[in-house]
């Protein structure tokens, strides 16, 4: 695996409007877990998205705009709307919070009928676990799944302490899906090419940090052309603010973490 | 088009009070768009308005409240305090979050039946759309229309590549309102002078930037006696906030633009 | 009148527990106006009250916990909880966002009945108006008015441009309460007193400022013994933290003005 | 009695995950006291916790997921869910605005059937004033009680002025758990050692700070192996952070407190 040391975040041009950096659909988020949705949300906006559009349970609408006013919000279970959507969209995040009973279930279904070719999809945290249940075919777009170990076992079969390279490359091919396994040194794996991240800490072991992660790859996916730089580039901007914030801070709460988004981009923009 | 290369905020009388700065009111914000006000809502407040009221979906209310508690809440389906607080306004905004289904033709339809000389009347976003539409007659009072290139093909006709200044002047003299057109470069354009904003940034390119800039221009009118120097002054303010916090910011959230701007008006303050 | 120059607020003894620091009750937010009285907790907080509880109407319970989560909440139509709080209360404000309709007259009328001659009774905003009109005989308790020039005409029946410190004088000695007449040089009468503010800038004439000093008075009255210099000590420490602020902000919105009271504090501590 | 001067905080392994740092439950907040439960999660959090769950009434979800998207919430009233809940949870705090009624009671109770031995109970606010009434079993995991002075009295049956130092160990002796006396010189007592604080300052006698401090113990123990450390570590840190915004505060909210946390930590890392 190439050690990523270092990434690029493209300049942006000055004759541009919101329209240029993504539109954008975090589905997610349920009568429990609805921090997890607004962390993704927020962390959107301060990555640069242009267009945020929440799908979430409506007990979350009011904190959701408390916390990040610049997201739409619709509700998870209005089918109507929600195709609507789908259809409006370039890049869908589904799973920070959703839950894996039948009505994540139900989201996932309902997402994998409607998503079209030129879309990408980012599956992260219940939507994996329920995928690795469901089983469903894995649609003809682009697809990132971002697990943690555990979550990886659930999808690959491999058991936590045998997730060698090797094995994760074969199933990675196998899935024929771009890969993210967050861990101490997260992996990121392509078709054609693999990463691994020589930096991040453990102040950054808590939780929503994950959901943090999934809505800025959302984000970067959105804004910038070059896939796997838009991927490579969100991850290691997440643990480079983890790793910075950590040299201050015991733990990272990741609702600080995201303030420090569009500082940290800026010094790595090239 | 003269460059609009400074501005100066007036400054304060020792001896007022807070109705000498306006009595504001916001209209929009519908089940899924609600942060829209809410941000032009904090906006009107941090830029100085005296009094404040958001009309918009009672949804919305608990978050506007947790975010800008310096403002009054109507529901925006009350005709009958709605009435009542057109009357007693000076500056009304309609359009941030209004939505472009017929509840929000209804809310302009029944603000235009209502509407008086004396008042100023800002038309942004949703509103702009209903009104290219609709097409009703332009009310007697000052109109301020703040539409991004799309918007302002959809209500003058002039398709975005072809919005020249020659065509946009013409288009302008015919509507008979002053016309804020915001882009790279934003242009603005009164009965008998236009400018042109040297500043700007595409950081500023993000979703609730546009809400923003409305709540400032409704706040300046409703506090300074100059209707082109509170128009001007807060399209200033609002791109020299953007271009200032992009030195270290790759992306402006609309939010932090609003912290800055008390005290960039002091700064402007001559 | 003596100029107040300067002020001292004592010093907290080290064996000392919340209880030592005031009982607080605060009545008012309507439906409408719940962000007034949501400031006036805040502002106790931040100013050092012990126990604080809000009556407010429900729709706004949750934006108060989301701005405010040191305070308590309950329903301000609830009479068997409003009468058991009245009870052990020792300082009660009314007023804040109450609204000026027949629900804020029960209020008020149900507080009267129940006020206790140990308490302290602020009175602000809206319940000044009504107090205007039912002309209810004023409780036995100390009793403080708030009002600004125009609430302070419709209390005592002198015209705004009329207020000399002749007519004001007589028309405080004739209602018996301690009057802050909020203004350019803000003027506190006591029986036997009278002071004026040479401080304070046209930086906080803005919605919500004077439901922030209503809250810093009832929450320096509930915790310093001195009734009038922790009257004379929270009206001077609101008007310096604004003046202070307004140095680098053209304007003070009263949420930020609120973070600054315990510093000012601390450098006004005797 | 040792006086504690000081802790250590044990830095984090670099192989770990927020599984590692403890499955928190609290459980607490009523229609009018969420604001204790939401202090007490948002200080779990900034604490390190890395998984939280708070069980609390539902006009209080989303205020709590406002000021803390990093928590999960559960309703207090479904049964169900909170059998699930406690069974996989290491540390439980029950307390926090739980109120006293008939309500609080049946929590307890309901939550005295089902906690395991293996699990550390933190029990606190109207939690011990239950406790002190129905004198359940004390259930055979660790427990640790934080009462202040009068909730002590209510619990030991020694009143406050007689509370010395051999009646309070003998009174602890006989509880079999062990006890946090919130006080100036806060002391605690375990089984074999006690200890007490030379530092705390009466800026932090205000309410929800010993909500604060509740999640912060319980934090703690769900993240270091040894119990008495993670206690006094809690302990010790909280009044410590008190301490320094003394200097500079005259009063410290609560909801200040908690945004120093993670530094302080670190300062205390060894």
């Amino acid at each position: 695996m190439e050690v990523l040391s270092s990434v690029n975040i493209p300049k942006r041009n000055e004759e541009t409007h919101k329209g240029d950096y993504g539109k954008i659909l975090l589905i997610g988020g349920n009568v429990n877990l609805g921090g997890a949705i607004m962390l993704a949300a927020r962390a959107c906006v301060f990555s640069g998205s242009g267009l945020i559009t929440v799908a979430t349970h409506p007990t979350n609408h009011a904190a959701l705009h408390s916390r990040c006013p610049e997201a739409m919000v619709i509700d998870i279970n209005d089918t109507k709307m929600l195709t609507k959507m789908i259809e409006h969209t370039d890049c869908i995040l589904i799973g920070p919070g959703l839950g894996c009973d039948f009505k994540g279930n139900n989201a996932i279904t309902f997402l994998l009928q409607n998503i079209q070719p030129h879309q990408t999809l980012i599956v992260d945290g219940d939507a994996i676990t329920i995928f690795s249940k469901l089983k469903p075919d894995i649609p003809s777009c682009n697809v990132i799944f971002t697990p943690h170990p555990k979550e990886w076992e659930r999808l690959s079969n491999i058991p936590v302490d045998e997730q060698t390279y090797e094995r994760n490359r074969e199933a990675v091919d196998q899935l024929g899906s771009t890969v993210i396994l967050k861990k101490h040194g997260t992996e990121i794996y392509f078709k054609n090419s693999d990463y691994k991240l020589p930096i991040g800490t453990p102040a950054m072991a808590t939780g929503g940090m994950g959901d943090t992660l999934a809505g800025m790859i959302t984000s970067f996916i959105g804004q910038f052309d070059n896939f796997e730089e838009a991927v490579t580039s969100a991850t290691y901007t997440h643990s480079y603010i983890g790793e910075e914030l950590s040299s201050s801070m015991y733990v990272v709460p990741p609702s600080r973490l995201i303030n420090e988004i569009p500082y940290v981009m800026k010094s790595l923009e090239s």
